[in-house]
């Protein structure tokens, strides 16, 4: 009965944009696991975090289709038979979309926007969950943020962030489609981006750790964030896509302590028995788009579909950091 | 004393995009009133508000350059030297925003970044004042509105606008520019767009007043909204353009009062003593993004600037109504 959610996929059509990324590629497994029918769908662009080794094992039993999410004639075909779309695609760094505010809106608003239009006029009945992030929130206004808070990000990514996660409830709300976004805050696992440090600092963190090198932390490194597992964020997308009674909804997904950066360091450098770390001054470009101490209140998520996150730190870092141990080579920059 | 901020632009070298349609007219017309260094930045999309008439009588007092937020090499060279710039230039049309989504995204997000890029790049120092709009709250869950209250717009276009705000207000927190929105509510007055009903009702309800006709009110016109005469959103934007005060503020600029859609088409009826009204049942695709009754609280932005609407809504009728009544040839589908 728990588990009734997970034998729901069974069979199922479903759709991962961003399949070879991080999260999609766990998601993407996990699925292909419960036997679903597994269509993936991935620009592979160069810098983002699609790779091909992300799915090793998983080849015969997905579908891989390179396209991108602002391609509508190509949306518009693979969306048709779909009964579940996770609609993971995006540009994800903050830093990049300070630099390159155009792109960001191209891949984060265009795309999404494309995709909806696709599933409007080709496959109202999709059920679309989007990853969402906590970003959108900014700077808090007050601890432990929950989904009463005012919107007010502080960089460009969570701007475009915000509107395409409010297309998605829009499109629900007008088009009577299903649709609905999970603010995901700190994810960290296995597949994520590690070859720079321009998409979240934790998977950095993580390479330095198996590398022996030094981890630099801004400031005291007293800011707190409440992290969670890959596992558990895909956990979590398949409760939202098997139910409806998340539709036309943006929830937060975090994770269940918050820990301070400080504190994390710590345990990943014992972890993984190796690394070191450094406090040093914050970066002016940084500092402008920081929002100091963050977690969230992932209560009405939790109440919805009785999702909570299993996985402790300890855990998942140990996990995190045999895996990039045992493939580093593939999460390089000139991967092998 | 109270006119200082009037008087502080005589010879201030201002922009205004969107400066041909409706509000940047009447604001292009009054800062050439108060000797101000007037460029008009227009695209003259067919369709939308732009319209060389409004201007008339002022053309020798102010610099029109055709041109669109969405090109980056015309708007790099036309911000440099710009004081303030009222950044009014978008779609507005609820209703085209669900029809083609792309193209709202387009013009009031790509745009908007392209602005904003051309004065980061070029021209720091300008102050930018956005036309915000009260449509990002969607549905209130309380009234009166004011700032507090989450921003969830029902439609496209209020994803849109409320992406372009954040853009400005992340801009004036990382680049250090200067820049703040006001979020106006429904503007009616002389120089709107009446020749088609896709860009809200009053004006195309002053319209047929003035045509006699016979006007349409969805369900049984007891929702309330609070309207604003232009003459009164231009003083809240030449108020905003010549402050520090509001940098980095999204500020609701509201009517005084707010009265029903009934009461206003009355009023309208009586002092143009001409036209008629009927109920009529809500059509599908506008009852899905309704949000019934609304009306905001611009307490903020009146203590910030001392800023309050002054004109009654039977004055501005009256003053809509003449003049459309003396040109309204030039405000139809095919202008004389």
């Amino acid at each position: 009965m728990t588990d009734a959610y997970r034998e729901w996929y069974r069979g199922r059509r479903v759709m991962i944009t961003g399949g070879l990324g991080f999260i999609g590629s766990n998601l993407a497994r996990e699925l292909a696991d419960l036997d679903a029918d597994v269509l993936v769908v991935d620009s592979l662009v160069p810098d983002y975090g699609g790779n091909l080794f992300n799915i090793a094992g998983y080849e015969s039993r997905l579908r891989v289709n390179v396209g991108d999410v602002r391609q509508q004639t190509a949306m518009d075909v693979l969306v048709r038979d779909r009964e579940v779309i996770f609609n993971l695609a995006g540009q994800v760094s903050h830093i990049d979309s300070m630099t390159d505010p155009l792109t960001d809106l191209e891949i984060n608003c265009r795309g999404q926007l494309t995709l909806l239009e696709a599933c409007r006029h080709h496959n109202r009945d999709a059920k679309i969950v989007y990853a969402g992030t906590r970003q959108v929130y900014g700077k808090p206004a007050r601890l432990p943020v929950d989904e009463r808070h005012l919107v007010r990000p502080t960089d460009i990514n969570g701007v475009n962030k915000a509107a395409a996660e409010s297309y998605h409830l829009v499109y629900d709300q007008v088009f009577g489609m299903r649709a609905c976004s999970l603010r995901l805050t700190n994810v960290y696992g296995p597949r994520q981006l590690i070859k720079h440090n321009r998409q979240g600092f934790i998977g950095w963190f993580i390479r330095l750790a198996v590398e022996g090198g030094e981890i630099q932390v801004y400031g005291d490194g007293s800011q707190l964030r409440d992290f969670v597992f890959v596992d558990d964020v895909v956990d979590a997308c398949l409760r939202a896509g098997a139910t409806d009674v998340v539709n036309g909804e943006a929830l937060n997904v975090g994770g269940a302590q918050p820990i301070s950066h400080r504190d994390l360091v710590q345990l990943l450098i014992k972890v993984a028995g190796g690394g070191s770390v450094r406090y040093v001054d914050w970066p002016q470009e940084k500092k402008a788009i920081d929002i100091g101490s963050f977690y969230s209140d992932s209560t009405r998520f939790s109440r919805a579909v009785g999702w909570s996150p299993r996985v402790s730190h300890e855990d998942g870092l140990r996990r995190s950091v045999d895996y990039y141990r045992a493939h580093l080579p593939h999460y390089l920059e000139n991967p092998a």
